[in-house]
C-alpha cells in the first residue's frame, strides 16, 4: 500500500526530490547470494544519464550510485539495498519563477492542489529524476535474473519520436549505435534532424517505446489482478509523462477479428509449443506463455518548452509560461532504460511470486 | 499482495469459477452508513448480464446477486461486504472438448502451464464471468461515491467495434438506447449489421471502449506508484482481453510536440482552473486536476470461435479448435459496465487514500 | 492493506457477521494441486463448534461448509477458495435489549464509537463466531502444509483457566480425551468444576493456551517485520478476547539474566543443530531454528455475563447490564482450534514467502 | 507485503546493517505540511543513544540524522521521507570471531540457515542497531501525530529489569532523571547495583517495558486483522529481542473472571464515558475506547555475554562462545525509546486510516 512502492515480494521505493541532497530507492525482496556491486548498477544507470548528447537536458548530474545496506562482500544478503545518488548540478535558480506559476501539462498544479505545498524546484518529486532510481532498482533486478533465469533478455527501444515511425526494417544490432536507441540507423538520422528542428524553435515532441522481453519462462503472472500484463501496464504508466500502454497487439486488437487474432500453436521440435504470431505479446491469461514478452507505451512531449503558453499563477493571476531551465526535447529518450528498468523488476517480482505459488512446477504437455 | 484483490483502501477480491457453483467478490474498506441494498447493485448488474440481446453469449444467467455480510438495516457496516452470485446456468457437457485442448488465444494453456491443473469448464476464472463480480463491486464503490462526491458521474461507451470507429458526431443521449453502448444511432446500425455478419461466419471482432468520469475533485491520486492513472490502467488491464490502455491522449500522445499537447490553464469565473483542452485527460503527474478523467482500453476479439484455428492438445498432439458453446462475437460489448465499474472502484479508493493522506485539504489558488 | 486480511501471501479474508445470512473466508494464495474437500475442512470446523458440551455456548450452529470456488476435481487450482459457512440458528430477539446497550468489557461501544452503525445481534462482526471462518481457513492451510511440509505437526492446549493451571505433569494423548483440550486428566476434572461453579454463579472466566508446531523446517520468517514471531503475534491478537501473546520464554523472559536464557547448541547425529533448551520457543531474530515453535496467548474471561454491571446506553443514560443470551462460560476452550488454524495460516504463509525469497535453498552447516 | 516494512498508510521502511555504511529509514504516506526538521528527530534519537552511560553498550555512535527527502523548507510535502544514519564506531575486527561461530541466543544461526550468507559484523541486520531507525520514524510520527491530535502524549518506562520490579508507588516525574527510565528513584538505584553486579560478571538480564499513550482518540483500529491491539503487538514483537506482549491486563487476564475484568462504564461530566477500570488497555474489539492505550513487551537478556556457552561453528564443530565486544547488559534500556517510537508510528498510522474509513465521523452518544 505503501505508495511509493512497486512489487509485490520484489518490492521498489522509490525516494527523492530533483533538487535535494540525494535520490534513490530501497530494494526490498531481493534474493540473496545474488552478485551485486556499485560498478554493476553504474553501467545501468549510465545509459540514463543526462547530458550525453545534445538530445538530452544538459543538466550534468554524476548520477553516481552507492550502495549503503544489503550487500555483504559482493553478495546480496536478502536484506533491503539502500542506492543512493546524490544531486550534484542543482541550479536551483533556474527554477525561481516556477514558485508562483504553473506549467501547462507539468504536475506542478496537481501537486499543489493536493498537498498545499511543492518542492518546485525542478519539479520536485515529479521530475523524470525520479527514473534514476527506477534504473538503479532495475539493475538489481537484472543481477537476480541473471541469477535465476540466465536466458532472459530484455531490450527497450524507440518506434516513435513525434512525427516520426521507424523506416524500413529493424535492424536492433543498430539500437546502441545511435542517440535515440531506435533499430534503424536511417530512421536515427531522420531524427536527428527532426529533433534538432524542434529543440532550436523550443519546441518538444512526445515519443513511443518498446520493451521486449525473451527467454521469459512460461508461467509468469497471477490472475486476476496481479496479471504479468495489468502489472507491466501499472509499471509503465507510473513512469513521468507515459499516456498509454499496450501489450502485444495493444490497441489495435481493437480493430481485429478472431480469426485474424488468434496466435495459432504448434509443436516445436522440442516438444514446447511454438505459435504462429504474437498479438498476445507473449501473455494469454494475464500468464507468460513463452513467447516474447512484448510492451509499447506513449511518452508525451516535454511540457516545460520555450513556447509561451497560458497559464496563472498560484495567487490566481492569468500569465505566460516559458520554461527555460534545462530540459530534454524529447523526454522519451531516457525512457528507454527506464522502460527495461521497469520490465527487469516486473519479471522478477513475478518469477519470485511464482515460486511461491507453484514452486515454479508446471504442467506438462505431452 | 493479494493477488485476486485490487484497491488500496477500498479493496475489492473476486473469486470464483465460470461453472462452479457461485462466484463472487468480497468487497473491504467501504465506509459506514453508505446506503445499500440487493437490488441498487442488481440494477447495475442488469446491464452487464449476458442473454439480452443476439449480440451477447446466449447463456442466460439469472445473475442474482445477494449481500451475505456488511450490510445492516440498508446501510453499510464498515465491514467486509460479501456479495454472491450463483452460477445457475452452468451447461458444462459444452465444455468437454476443451478439457484437452488448447484454445488459441485462450488462457487454457497459460493456466495449464502455470498450475499443472485447471477448471477448463467456461474457461474457469479466466471466464469472462468473473466480471459480473467487478459490476457488482462497481455497484457498491458507485454508492459510497453518490454519498461522498455526489456531483460525480462516470459514463462508459464503445468508441470503435473491428473495423468501424464512431461515424458522425458523438450524441450521449443515445448510449443507453442501443445495445452497443455507443454514443450515435447511426454508428448502431452500421455496427449491428457489421456483427451479424461476423456472427453469421463465426467470427468475432475486437473493441474500443472509452470511459469518462466528470466532477471528479482535483488532488486524488498518489505519486509516484500510486498515480491514479496508473491504477486506472492497471484496473482496465486485469479485465479480461484488454491489451491496452491509454489516458486522455493516450498513444497518440507520442505523435504530439509540446505546444500542442500543453493544455493552457485560465482561470474561470467561479475562480477555479478552467483549460482549454484536455490531452491529459484530467490527470497530470497522477493527481487529478479536476478536468473529466478519460480512459480508453481495447479490448481483443473473443478467441472462442466458429473458425478452426491449428493448436494443440495437453497431451502434446497437434489438433484443429473450433469452439462451438455459446460465445459473444464481440465480448468488448459487455466490457463497458466493466470498465465503468473499475473506473468507480479507483475513484472511491483514490477519494478514501487522499482523505487519509491530506485529510481532503487541498491548496488554494488565489 | 485489506484491513480483514491477514498473510502476505496465503491471505485469507474472512467476512460475515453473526447473526447475517451466512459469514466465511476467502483464501487466496493457495498452492494448486493441493487434496482438498469439504470433509477435510468439516473436520476442523466440528472441533470449534458450539454446543457440544455443556462448556460452551449452547447455541447450536451446524457450521456446514461449503466450497464455493477455487477447488476442482477435489484438488486446490490455484484460484480464491470461498468457503461459505451458512448461519442457521439465530435467535436474534435474544439481543434486542443490547441494540441500545453497551456491555462493559465488549466490542459494543468501540464499534459505535467507530462507525456510528453496528450490527447490535450478537455482536456482529466482534462475535466469537468470525472464528469458525479461522477454522475453515485453518484447514486449508493444514492440507496444503501435509502436502508440503509432512513432518509438520501442530498442537494447541489449554494451560489455564482462570484460577487453575496444570496440576501435575503434562500428558499429551489427554488433549482430545477432555472438553477443555488440557493435557492432563486430572486438571480436566478440577476444571469441570470449577468451570460448572461459575456458569452457575452466572460468571466466566479468562484462559492461557499454548499452541506448538513440531517439523518447522528451519529459515522460515522474514526480517524485520515479517518475522515469524512478529507474524505469530499480530495472528494470535487478532482473535477475539486475546490480550497477550508470548513466544517461548515470552514476559518471564524479562526475568531472567543471558546465561539462563541462551539456549546451548550441539550438534546431532545427523549433524544438524540440536540444543539444550528452547527459552527461544523456536524463533531466533525471527526465523525459524528447527526447534518447535511455541506461542501462548491470554484469552480474557467472556464480557457477556449474567452478573449486573454499570453501563450506558447509546443515548447517555447509566444503566446496568446483564446478559442473557447463550454465551461460553469460557470462550477460551474454543479458541484452542482457532490458535492451531492461526499458527496453520502463518507457517504455511512464511514456508510459501521462504520460497520466494530464497528458494527455499539453506545455509550449510558442515 | 514488503517485509521490512510496516504501517499500512503511514509506511516505514528500515534498511542498514550494523556495520555498513548507513542506516536509515524510508517513510512514506506522512501527511504534508508537518513541521519537521533534523533537530527535531535528533532530539529523540538522542534518548536512544548508546554510550550515553555506563550501562549501555560503549559503541560511541554520533548518529546523526540526515533528512535527504521529503522535507522542504521545514515542511513534510506528502513525498517520501529518506532518513539516514551514518555508522561511525566500526570496530568490524570486534567481530572476527563470530563470522565461523554462532552464539547461543542470537540471531546468527537463523540468518545463516535462511540465507546462506550474513554479515556478521556486529548482528548485521539483526543488530540492535536496527532499532535507531525505528526511533528517527517515531519521530515523524510524532510530529505529524502533534499536528493532527495534539492531545496524545505518550511514555515509555522500565517496570522490571531482570529480578526486580518497581519498588514501592510509581512517580512518573522520576522517568526522565535515572538511566533505567523507572518511574521510581527508589528501584533506580536498586537496578543500578544489580545491573552493575551483572556487567561486572559479564551477564546481562531482561527486562520489561511499558509504554502508555493518553489522549488517543476513540475509534481508532481497523478490526479484524488490523486491530489497533494487532498492530501493537506485530509492532512490538518486531523489536530485537521481543519475547511477549501484553495489552492492558495481558496474560494476567486468563487468570480473571469476567466480574473482575469488566471495565464498568459510566458517563463523565461532559457526556463522554469514563471507565471504572482499565483491564483492556484501552481497546476493546481492536479499536480504541478514549481511555489510555497500554502496551507491555519482555525484552530477553542480551544473548551475547561474557560467560560461556557451548555452541558449533559454521563448519560443524562444537566449541564454546564468549563474546567479547561491546554489549549492553541489560539491551531493554534502550528499548524504551524504541517502544515509544513504534506506538507512536501505529496511532499515527491508524489515525489516518480512521480518516480514509469514517471520515473520522463518530457514532454520537447521547
Amino acid at each position: 500500500m505503501s505508495l511509493n512502492t512497486f512489487g509485490h515480494v520484489f518490492r521498489v521505493t522509490t525516494w527523492g526530490e530533483s533538487h535535494g541532497p540525494a535520490l534513490g530507492c530501497t530494494v526490498d525482496g531481493c534474493p540473496p547470494n545474488v552478485p551485486l556491486d556499485e560498478a554493476g548498477i553504474q553501467r545501468w544507470l549510465d545509459r540514463r544519464k543526462p547530458g550525453q548528447n545534445k538530445y538530452t537536458t544538459q543538466r550534468r548530474e554524476a548520477d553516481e550510485v552507492r550502495i549503503l545496506s544489503g550487500v555483504f562482500e559482493g553478495h546480496t544478503t536478502g536484506t533491503p539495498i539502500q542506492l543512493m545518488i546524490e544531486n550534484t548540478d542543482q541550479r536551483s535558480k533556474d527554477y525561481g519563477e516556477i514558485a508562483e506559476t504553473f506549467r501547462p501539462g507539468h504536475a506542478d498544479i496537481a501537486y499543489w492542489q493536493k498537498y498545499g505545498i511543492r518542492d518546485y524546484r525542478g519539479g520536485g518529486r515529479s521530475s523524470a529524476r525520479e527514473t534514476a532510481a527506477r534504473v538503479a532498482a532495475g539493475a538489481v533486478a537484472r543481477a537476480a535474473l541473471a541469477a535465476l533465469a540466465p536466458e532472459l533478455a530484455i531490450t527497450g527501444y524507440m518506434t516513435r519520436m513525434g512525427a516520426h515511425g521507424i523506416e524500413g526494417p529493424r535492424d536492433f544490432a543498430e539500437v546502441g549505435a545511435n542517440p535515440f536507441w531506435v533499430p534503424s540507423a536511417q530512421t536515427a538520422e531522420t531524427w536527428a534532424s527532426y529533433l534538432d528542428d524542434l529543440r532550436k524553435s523550443g519546441n518538444s515532441c512526445g515519443a513511443e517505446i518498446e520493451v521486449t522481453a525473451s527467454g521469459v519462462p512460461a508461467g509468469l503472472g497471477a490472475p486476476v489482478y496481479g496479471k504479468l500484463d495489468t502489472d507491466l501496464a501499472a509499471a509503465m504508466m507510473s513512469i513521468n509523462a507515459v499516456k498509454g500502454v499496450e501489450i502485444g497487439e495493444g490497441m489495435a486488437a481493437a480493430r481485429l477479428t478472431g480469426e485474424e487474432n488468434a496466435d495459432e500453436i504448434f509443436l516445436g521440435n522440442d516438444g514446447m509449443p511454438v505459435y504462429s504470431s504474437n498479438h498476445a505479446g507473449g501473455v494469454l491469461g494475464g500468464i507468460s506463455t513463452g513467447q516474447d514478452v512484448v510492451v509499447r507505451f506513449a511518452v508525451k512531449p516535454t511540457s516545460s518548452i520555450l513556447k509561451p503558453r497560458a497559464s496563472i499563477t498560484k495567487s490566481g493571476q492569468p500569465t505566460e509560461v516559458v520554461t527555460k531551465g534545462r530540459h530534454d526535447p524529447c523526454v522519451g529518450i531516457r525512457a528507454v532504460p527506464v522502460g527495461e528498468a521497469m520490465m527487469a523488476c516486473v519479471l522478477l517480482d513475478h518469477l519470485l511470486l511464482d515460486r511461491a505459488q507453484t514452486g515454479g512446477v508446471r504442467g506438462e504437455i505431452g
